[in-house]
């Protein structure tokens, strides 16, 4: 066996005590945030050595501060793992049933998925974060965060392992893969006997390299190549604020746009506002060519900006001649994550929410509303852009399974 | 462009036109129920082919049954797709939504997964089932059945297209692979670009090739190691009964058992009537060292027969002292599918379907209720050993995903 074998089994084993557990997971989350608070010094102590490793390395001021741990995240991590304590457990509901004509009594009950291997980047919060959803429903997790990370990781991971064993959960619990290697994440992938689930958690290109490599079961969560449509109908007051938000309010997260499609028979009144109001945070416009006629000064698109989630304050423009060329071009270039029309002609909103097959397709609202606590369903583990099993925010009810329990009094058939 | 990509960008095409489709689906099911009928001369004429070379080729006797279509078959195949035809269509269902404080309006709705594959063996009945269920749900489908089938399913095929093109579905809406051979299936499986899912449907072999092999998403239907375990506290008479038709009633299906586990303290009393019933059908004991004592004529079971689903008149039994090693049993060989325990007491009726982790766990009734029909769920696809997405029978509604259609007046966050 090799090491992530080994760990795949301990997690196996792991999930058949968590199954059946019920308050005793609140309990241990509880005394885990408590535990991440009260060993702080030392977290900050390991994430200095990451820091240190990092700055040496030449990593971007923005990735740095991803990867910095103080006080306050800390505090943060913590609560946000009461936040998830304090959910309904999404483990022993009882989703629907019925007794049969012939008296068979059929339920349907969530279980937990069993064991879930997530592989993401850099930001250390991460690991309490996805620690905490896996526990509270029910499923043990092995972790296999960045190299850059390890330290910080690792220290977190014993510090949450300490306080759920200490409280009754099952040894290995939560497992942190030793291993930042491709070859370890590549085992992780293949690991079909003792995985359920495989969350990658990070960039486009983590994303498609688990979603190529990988024979366990995969969610992908997180790529959001999302759009605005103006419509000829729209009000442009409203789509000017609307585009601001859903660009600049927090560009570097999946459910802000990248790209504005805008009909013909508004762009003129409209896109010379969209770039007044954008220029307020010296937003970088990659415009079609009709569009470059509207709004000069900006940078001509290129095909691969259609496809391209900036993250940035960058936005690429387009102008459209109908409804069914925005339609089109959505189907073309987007991941299917958020994408949002302004219109006040009632048939082109249907239009729309009817024929753009994304996970969430919005009417006159900024597409950042993609979330799990904006949407009422609690913390989440990702926005899935897939369409089995989650599609959009993945919350705790997200990381369960059913199974049928059927009474019957001997029958045959 | 390879042969199978043409197929997939027009399947994905027609999954385009399906989506918005209501009444226009049941129509189409209903003439092609029609077109089968009355073109049962030309469908017997093609499969004759099919059977002619399989019986030049030395095909069991059980195989070509399978293959064989004769008027009464195909009559069937028409009252299957016409029975799917009248089910409530899956699609469109709102199925849940609430206005948020802030006043957005938020609305889950079950759409079409889009495009699905599904690679399969001789019958050619699966042909038009499987194209019924994806139609039905608004999914466009790629068969691809097994070259011993090929004129069959062609004609088949055909005459399904004719029937929902002639009824206004989009071209390509059902399409079959005319190559037959593994590089076709291959192909199929990595067609990540366009399938939203793949199903296969056969034997463990092909299963495994499909769950090794596939990178678009797979949902792993009916492989069935099935056990009945008799606990120290059954009634033997029902014990006997519920095994018997369990293993006998229709030895080639999923649901039937391939192993009993039996308590240590009832093994003396019940293995011997037990094994009397079985003697009716003739059923093949292979028993471990402790049975074989009391039930001496039966073959010994080898370590891989715990692992074997027969699908034929085999059964093994093993002997344990406890539920709990009962258990271990089956969480170590089970395929996921159903386990039964045939029990009196509360307490362990509780024990086994809290702790077997498979789709469907049953107290005091056979294994052969695990199905679409019998669950209330309609024509099924197959049932589901997995545990995301879809798990146990999966009918018309796993053919499907959902979608939120989110409503603001100008909602920024």
């Amino acid at each position: 066996m090799t090491r992530i074998e080994e760990m795949g089994a301990a997690a196996e084993k792991a999930a058949r005590g968590l199954r059946t557990l019920g308050a005793e997971k609140t309990e241990a989350l509880k005394a885990a945030a408590k535990a991440l608070k009260d060993n702080s010094a030392a977290i900050i102590r390991e994430n200095k050595k990451d820091m240190d490793a990092a700055e040496k390395a030449g990593m971007s001021v923005a990735l740095l501060d991803r990867l910095m741990l103080n006080e306050e995240r800390i505090r943060d991590m913590a609560a946000a793992m009461i936040e998830v304590a304090l959910e309904t457990d999404p483990v022993g509901r009882i989703l629907g049933g019925e007794k049969r004509p012939n008296g068979l009594i059929i339920e349907k009950v969530s279980v937990p998925l069993g064991a879930i291997g997530i592989i993401y980047e850099s930001r250390p919060n991460v690991t309490s974060d996805a620690a905490a959803l896996c526990i509270k429903a029910g499923n043990a997790v092995i972790l296999r965060g960045g190299k850059e990370a390890y330290h910080s990781n690792r220290v977190i991971t014993d510090i949450l392992h300490s306080a759920f064993v200490g409280v009754g959960l099952p040894e290995n619990c939560v497992q942190l893969v030793e291993d930042t290697s491709r070859e370890s994440a590549r085992e992780l992938m293949e690991l079909v006997e003792y995985l359920d689930l495989l969350i990658p958690r990070g960039g486009a290109g983590l994303i498609n390299a688990v979603k190529e490599g990988a024979k366990v079961p995969v969610i992908e969560t997180g790529v959001g190549n999302c759009h605005v449509y103006v419509d000829e109908f729209a009000d442009i007051d409203m789509a000017r604020e609307i585009i601001f938000n859903a660009k600049t309010s927090r560009p570097s997260v999946c459910n802000a746009i990248e790209t504005v499609i805008i009909h013909s028979k508004i762009a003129e009144a409209a896109l010379p506002e969209i770039k007044k109001k954008l220029d307020e945070k010296n937003v970088e416009i990659r415009a079609d060519e009709r569009a470059a006629g509207i709004i000069p000064a900006t940078t001509p698109a290129e095909e691969d900006d259609w496809y391209t989630e900036f993250l940035d304050y960058i936005l690429a423009v387009k102008i459209v001649d109908s409804i069914d060329e925005a339609i089109e071009h959505i189907a073309k270039y987007s991941s299917g994550h958020s994408e949002a029309i302004i219109t006040n002609s009632l048939e082109n909103a249907d239009k729309f929410t009817e024929n753009v097959d994304s996970a969430a397709v919005y009417v006159n609202s900024s597409t950042r509303f993609t979330d799990g606590g904006e949407f009422g369903l609690g913390a989440e583990i990702g926005i899935s852009t897939q369409k089995l099993h989650a599609r959009g925010p993945m919350g705790l009810s997200h990381l369960t399974s059913h199974k049928y329990i059927i009474r019957g009094k001997g029958h045959i058939r």
